[in-house]
């Protein structure tokens, strides 16, 4: 490995950018200087050992810098970051540079072994791993504070003097990808490796899910349209409806699983182990010793920042709370007022305002979910000049995950297990999906969309006045994306999914019709959500990652609850109640022994599917045997290259001799 | 690795014997010959390799053997069934003979290093892995058909030739672990590390669990004993003690799991990788290769074996039930006819009576369970001969603990929630708690201790007749351990513990005293089974585990069912209803309630806490972390090698020129 790196030159003729540093307009000299030379220095001096190359806009500024590395650079980079390539023999092994000629379709003149999202992932973790050795500053900062092992990206980022980082759009990649993707109306699967090649696996696995989801609804939403034609309102057919719904979800989530584990394996990022990976850069803290690899790396006592959090998010979350439950009593003042209007003086009107009040309450949840996410930011920032990528920490996504169910929920449960009234319960969903789910497709692509074509347009307007060529060069394309909103990760988008299996789930047999708006609704989320990660954000860099984490979880618990909730409803219906007329008690207990079956075939169900199809267990136990063997080896190979050394100089002794 | 092997001599003066293998009496010469000459073999000719030496009993017949095998030859052993051994530098590595010298306590006349229970797994497993090669039958019996592959030593004891493979006791062992374990009447654990060594991990565990059951039942028995002496039958402190009760048996199996890391850790269990082993010997079917190691075994399609399960298992069990329903409704009227004639004749002797139908009762289950449990290993092995080790395959199992679990409870929940009979429901399980726990102590280890105890004064009084030395000689030895029962497993143990837990938790509100009873019961139950496995039956071969497997699964299981149960109960309490006087509803609702607080409480909680203690986590992806770095590092130096080949071809053609 050590001498890999010297065959390295900081010199290669043909430069190519791969992500943007943008710094401060009026950063000082030597600050740039310094910042730079580290970029470029050789590792062992405690650089990145990567290409920068400064970007002259018109006016003579220099505050942008584009970053850049030789091909064998990024060779050795992928080597570090631990990516998971194809071997010519079909398996799926972690890369290493000396046994490259192994891996599938490598090459030495072969640029396109490494895709460039890739590339833009590697030269990101080298430049967030630059760390400071015995610098006790930012040179010309002296506010700047560093110590040995702070990520020195990170604390010009803190202190402002770092703007931003982003990877580059590829124009033609990006042309052919929104081709395949949403170029042409079709019925089809997306292009999920193409997308996975430049946008990473992360986003890849967002729109798979997205896909998979879609297509699991359709048999509810098949199921759920005869319910809206026919208006059957039986007792038996909603039974049959809910019971359906319910196992219907347990599938579909353990079968994602293992759709999710055949699609990783082959991405390679299902063998990836990330919590192997060299120090993560979001670390803060003085250096350390990993217990598990033994590298160098920053520590960080975790109980300070649980303290932290408990004592300023809880009271936070609370007060939203109150607030939002306060702004749930006021709808449903405004709910009676309505309907004593429309009692006073019925006429089409007063029935289309009977809906006003729900149309009103679901802007304001999406507006009060949208101030909570802005607050939990500031708070989670606070104190920190500069929001960097997804400024939410874990702890925080989940208080907003919760904040964001009760909002969305609170007034449903409230009118169908306080106020019993079914009729209120059906209307209410129904405008509160349709609402939200307007509103989402709205604010989330449709706006921005518009807002960043307004912004081209005076770009290019300002660009042409100045110069008559108008082809895109690279310094327009960068001012142009330099000015792009962030895009924050898939967070929002998960949520919004959780949220409408909410909606689907939670009352399923109260109104069958949900499930056929989330499926219209998913349709034009994956074109809008294409839209937004072609034309709307600046590239986000790619994440390698194995599944969809935390959502698997919270997916699942919504439809244990779903369980509870639709039992109980089906419980209350008149129709119900009307099988059992003389004893209620009668009615209860049924209904909770059909719950608790239900629940228990859930679990067995659950149990009995396995995670992972049969050939990726094997595959992953393959292995796990080859590397114990490979230790087993390893330490063999030890015992004898002492004993050799051993022979080896008896040999020397006899030679002399 | 193939050098090793050539060390080896066949020939070694001290000859210690480990195993015994019993032929029947009169097995042919040409068969005995063949047999003793694979066992000894060279490994290169699909022999074991082991040594082999007849045992001369006084009427100068040879059908036991006993073999041994030279300390090289186990330690080669060691290396090939993936034993795990603490290091000089305390990381626990697999053992791998040519990094021995790396191993604490290792040196080459130190023939402790491996405890004589590990000696005899390696033999177990080097015989049982004894294949046929081209052999079409075993020779001297035609109808002994063999085929490549199939095991030798399975086909031996299917057809009958081969009566029983043991391992011997080491008597100044045994005592010494006699004398710690229950030799002196002392307050204080057991030495677990010491059983580990002489019963191996399987049996040291299970004696772990029955004390750390016992110990976590200890506060159960406390809160549960003032409700027998005070009579306390207020619904509140009822309540309290069956939600403790629930809570403390979540948290008592969570941690049993981090215990059991740890104590498995220190044992070098928990990173054994035993599906890597070679070929499972219990595997019938013809060779193939295996997906994950790539080594030529036996494959068998299970498919073929579930639809057998299936057709013939399945009507059984439920015959059994059918039966045991029955067996239910009898006892019932039997009750029912000791209520009518100790309402008609009151006396001390008829309430007595009242005892005697659930008596009866518990009798008649232990012997409708021991009798299940023959019909379903004749069942299991119907067609073959022999019955080898535990016969009960994993399926049977399931449906005997089935089967074990509803014989048991079917009467206590037919009392309890169809016969709302309180006062029955306690006396009943009061009775059948601890007419089990005396029959089962008695049956299980005093009964055979007994006839052990006799049996050997019989033997000892014949053999004196014939010498006059009275020390057991090793020929005596081993004619007193091969008449001895054979140990199956700790199956019925851990069944025993179950159905003790499912007495404890499932009704506890109603019966809080079973707590001190099952306590009182384990304390001698560690001493039964002690004696039990020292004095009773033949020494079992050591079984490498690393947690207790599916009981894990079936104690969690049955927490969560007492969670309803108990529920129910709390609310068909008299002193509950009376709290909702107007309305059944309410109540019925409020249990609901409160049932599903526990429920979802229980899961929170196992799923918060850490199933491994957080050093022995970072020790496993400590491992995993390695042994990734390592299996790079060799495809590195496989690479690396090539290139020297080509260099130093290279260097030859310069020196030739």
């Amino acid at each position: 490995m050590a001498e890999s790196w010297s065959f390295l030159d900081t010199f290669e003729s043909n430069f190519r950018p791969l992500v943007v540093v943008e710094l401060a307009k009026g950063t000082k000299k030597e600050t740039i200087e310094w910042f730079t030379k580290r970029i470029v220095d050789k590792k062992a001096n405690g650089g990145a050992q990567l290409l920068v190359k400064p970007l002259v806009t018109e006016k003579g500024e220099e505050n942008i810098y584009l970053v850049g590395a030789s091909h064998l650079r990024l060779l050795l980079g992928a080597e570090t970051v631990g990516l998971v390539k194809e071997c010519n023999d079909n398996s799926m092994r972690t890369f290493t540079y000396s046994s490259r000629k192994t891996f599938r379709d490598f090459a030495d003149d072969n640029h396109n072994f490494l895709t460039m999202a890739e590339c833009q992932y590697i030269i990101k973790h080298e430049l967030e791993n630059l760390r400071a050795k015995d610098e006790k500053m930012i040179p010309g900062y002296p506010q700047a504070k560093l110590y040995p092992g702070k990520s020195i990206v990170r604390r010009l980022l803190t202190s402002g003097i770092l703007v931003q980082i982003f990877p580059l759009h590829d124009r033609e990649e990006l042309k052919k990808l929104r081709h395949s993707w949403y170029g042409r109306v079709k019925v089809g699967y997306q292009p999920l490796d193409e997308i996975r090649c430049y946008f990473g696996e992360t986003i890849a696995l967002y729109f798979g899910f997205l896909e998979y989801f879609t297509f699991a609804l359709v048999p509810m939403a098949v199921i759920g349209i005869p319910y809206y034609v026919f208006a059957w309102e039986d007792y038996d057919k909603y039974v049959m409806f809910a019971t359906f719904n319910l196992l219907w979800s347990t599938v579909i989530l353990e079968v994602w699983k293992r759709i999710c584990a055949i699609v990783t394996y082959r991405w390679g990022t299902l063998l990836m182990k990330r919590q192997f990976e060299e120090p993560r850069p979001g670390f803060h803290g003085v250096l350390g010793i990993n217990p598990v690899t033994g590298r160098e790396e920053p520590v960080y006592s975790s109980i300070k920042r649980q303290i932290r959090i408990y004592l300023v998010s809880l009271p936070f979350v609370c007060l939203c709370l109150y607030f939002s439950l306060y702004v749930m009593m006021i709808y449903f003042d405004l709910e009676q007022w309505a309907l004593d209007y429309h009692e006073e003086n019925e006429s089409n009107f007063s029935s289309l305002m009977l809906f006003v009040p729900s149309i009103i309450y679901a802007v304001v949840i999406e507006i009060m979910n949208r101030i909570y996410r802005y607050a939990a930011e500031f708070l989670t920032s606070w104190g920190k000049k500069v929001v960097y990528s997804s400024s939410l920490n874990t702890n925080n996504k989940y208080f907003y995950l919760q904040f964001n169910f009760l909002n969305c929920f609170a007034s449903l449960f409230y009118i169908a297990f306080v106020l019993f009234d079914m009729k209120l319960l059906r209307q209410s969903l129904a405008t509160l999906l349709i609402t939200s789910q307007i509103l989402n497709q709205f604010a989330e692509s449709l706006l921005p969309y518009w807002l960043q074509k307004r912004h081209k347009k005076r770009m290019k307007k300002r660009m042409s006045s100045l110069k008559t060529d108008t082809d895109l060069t690279l310094v327009e394309q960068i001012n142009l994306e330099k000015e792009m909103g962030t895009y924050f990760g898939t967070f929002d988008d998960y949520l919004e999914l959780f949220l409408q299996f909410g909606y689907v789930s939670l009352f399923s047999c109260v109104y069958p019709l949900a499930a056929v708006f989330a499926v219209l609704n998913n349709i034009t989320e994956i074109y809008s959500d294409a839209l937004k990660m072609c034309r709307v954000y600046k590239r986000p860099f790619a994440e390698p990652t194995a599944n969809i984490g935390v959502w698997q979880l919270a997916f699942e618990t919504m439809s244990v609850i779903s369980v509870v909730t639709n039992c109980i409803l089906i419980g209350m219906s008149p129709q119900v109640n009307a099988l059992f007329p003389d004893s209620k008690m009668d009615l209860i207990l049924t209904v909770a022994l059909v719950e608790h079956l239900l629940l228990a075939i859930k679990f067995i169900m659950a149990f009995v599917i396995p995670d992972k199809p049969r050939d990726i267990q094997i595959k992953l136990a393959k292995l796990e045997f080859e590397s114990l063997e490979a230790l087993k080896q390893q330490v063999r190979s030890t015992a004898q290259s002492i004993k050799q050394r051993e022979n080896s100089t008896d040999l020397l002794v006899h030679i002399e001799l």
